[in-house]
């Protein structure tokens, strides 16, 4: 079988602390990543969290986005994870690059599923992409 | 700043195809498994699959567990991500592969947040757990 899917680990730097603060915001962003990397949302969960910070999960018809912010860092950790073959996880993280407006990131895409790992000496096969740094915010 | 937390991708094989296919089952995993590893379950969402297959979301006040089954291959895909000191995403990790029933397994553990990558030279700090194998299902 083929494998399972990509799983995209995206760190974000450098973004304004009141977008990472705004919950109506991030859960906006998780839809709007969803359609941009032509995956499809069947349910949603967040949470505001006091005195700072947002966690939002997106539930997909190919797995799933979660975001969670540190506004006091500038710091969003999210992670894409689809499968099959028509979902376009680094597009949805492209755009959640954009709408953060991050100065900084880093992205790791895992390889998930079985065939990845059917050799019990072989460990899930890890590709890091060279960090494409942004111009730094003004 | 100290990193943000741990997040650890699991990788599940040899799984019952009777429990992979259960939401319920799955979603009170996640309960249990946030229990076990010391963390504080905040909301939830979950999805059944036609004709097979669960998705269940946990979102943790320290950030989330995702599980995802394809009872067709006896495989799930599980992340746990934990921030702060006293959550153990390990032993989180080590309770879903208990109860699950896993033959199999591989786990990798990733260090999010900014400490992590506050060089842009730095891609994020990977650590990859020997891959401890469980005795083969009968």
């Amino acid at each position: 079988m083929a494998n399972i899917g990509t799983h995209c680990i995206l760190e974000m730097y450098g973004c304004p602390a009141e977008l990472l603060n705004d919950e109506q915001f991030v859960t906006q962003a998780i839809r709007e990543a969803t359609e941009y990397g032509l995956a499809t949302l069947m349910g949603e969960v967040s949470h505001q969290f006091t005195p700072q910070g947002v966690t939002a999960l997106g539930l997909l018809a190919e797995s799933h986005i979660s975001i969670h912010t540190w506004p006091e860092y500038g710091y969003a950790a999210a992670d894409v994870f689809t499968c099959g073959n028509r979902a376009n996880p680094q597009k949805a993280c492209n755009f959640l690059l954009e709408r953060f407006q991050a100065s900084r990131h880093s992205l790791t895409k895992l390889v998930r599923g079985p065939e990845a790992c059917c050799d019990p000496d072989d460990a899930p096969r890890l590709e890091v992409e060279p960090i494409a740094l942004a111009e730094p915010v003004a």
